[in-house]
């Protein structure tokens, strides 16, 4: 990891720390719950995803926390709602109790419905974004869409309704594109929209957010089989457990990687032609694939 | 009910069943579940309060069908959460099975979540809306807020700290203030801001929608007590069951009446002084505390 990264990841903590503390919230319990998981740590993947892409095009990151601090506290809540005992029933996220098991099934809903707000207001209401009304508009509409019932929240049902089934590797793809990598994708598309980076641009940012976002899901299902819980934080072989289909058990662990570098190469291809600095992207496709937890 | 009012109803029930239907969602159940808490009847009270507003400015109703839809959208989320097993565990809304009863848990989590962010989908997009750039940025603002950790999310977590405490008058009016009230008085705001009228009337609708809220939730808790299940298609003395304070506990039914009563006065006494037709949000003052469910 460059000094770079680091340094945005640092600044990154304390953004979403800023944000996470504003909200005038008048019941301690809540607004703990919602730092608690909001600030636990995590790769913040698709924040620095946020920084690399701007930066491509030649913008200046530090005008992008807005859209950093907003998909990940959507990725967070996310995170929370998937956890609970209804869902995936998970009492381990980060290498510590999940939301549920810290405070209560009450107070993790809430917060993750809270979060859910909070990304809204973060982005109506970022100063950096108002000075591109339009484009701040079209960022809203676009993290809405990516989040909701075509995004994410059918994404994480279709994962729930194929439990117990067989489905076929193009039915998987479908549901990882939307339940992993619609946020993903947005992540890399929405500093063009606040950049106003014409269509070419914006596609091939489309493309490289979808090919790494398939490709990070696909290498999560490879860690779910591969890796310890230590490492990942998470419980080990949760998939198997629950009988969910995942890659390594649709077409195998070595077809799984080899189809994650496949996509990493593909993303890495769409960097042709940018302004700016594609450095930090390619490191993220290949970190997608390479990371360890 | 005059003629007028039945028409917006009527035309809001096409306008909400469009959006609704609108959506992309590769899962029947996940969108049926959507569409079964959206189209569910119910007084459409907020969306009623979006019109009203415009009207007493001089807007045309026709051009507020997006904020009337997003506000409705975000109060069915919060029922259906708010019914869930962890939350109140109301098996009955509306007369008929809630959510979760009619689906499953993690279908009405998600159906949840994803009317959430449809809400601020349909606000981002709106073609009416997006005459005004910053007007319609705004009032994404208020509303990401009023639902969010400041207002109606902290208010269902304060609801449910408050199950066998003993509260105050005055706590029991923040609980409900922020619980119901912050989402009813940006129904009567956002149009102002779409109109981008001057801060005298925004502050007189304002506070006209608190009172109305308010005195909106304290009916709902006299209702709790006085009315049949059948009546209301909810679970009659539901408060009580669970212990939760309410108005007719802390103050009783007479104080709780008068309470209500003197906000309506208040409400309506703000009503003064608009450029247009105030007379429907006299009717809608005088129907929050009349209604009989």
């Amino acid at each position: 990891m460059t000094p770079r990264i680091q340094r945005w990841q640092r600044v990154f903590e304390r953004e979403i720390s800023d944000r996470l503390d504003s909200n005038d919230c008048s019941l301690a319990t809540l607004k703990e719950a919602m730092r608690y998981a909001g600030l636990a740590g995590g790769k913040r993947m698709r924040p620095l995803l946020v920084y690399a892409s701007g930066e491509s095009l030649g913008t200046d990151p530090d005008q992008l926390h807005g859209i950093a601090c907003a998909v990940e506290v959507i990725h967070t809540y996310s995170l929370i709602h998937d956890d609970l005992p209804a869902m995936d029933d998970d009492d381990l996220r980060r290498g510590r109790a999940s939301c549920h098991k810290a405070f209560d099934e009450a107070t993790a809903i809430l917060a993750g419905d809270a979060l859910q707000a909070l990304a809204f207001e973060i982005l109506a209401t970022d100063a950096n974004l108002s000075t591109n009304p339009e484009g701040q508009l079209s960022i809203i509409a676009s993290i809405a869409s990516a989040c909701g019932a075509s995004g994410m929240a059918v994404g994480q049902a279709l994962d729930l309704a194929a439990i117990d089934q067989h489905i076929t590797l193009g039915e998987l793809e479908i549901m990882h594109r939307l339940k992993t990598g619609a946020l993903i994708r947005v992540s890399a598309t929405a500093p063009a929209q606040f950049a106003s980076a014409g269509p070419e641009l914006c596609d091939k940012l489309a493309r490289y957010g979808d090919c790494v976002g398939l490709a990070f899901q696909i290498h999560d299902d490879i860690l779910d089989v591969t890796a310890s819980s230590q490492q990942t934080g998470k419980p080990a072989r949760a998939d198997a457990a629950r009988n969910k289909p995942a890659f390594p058990t649709v077409i195998g662990i070595d077809a799984s990687k080899a189809r994650a570098a496949e996509l990493c190469r593909m993303a890495v291809d769409e960097l042709e032609g940018f302004p700016g600095d594609t450095s930090v992207l390619h490191w993220l496709a290949a970190f997608a694939i390479n990371r360890e937890s």
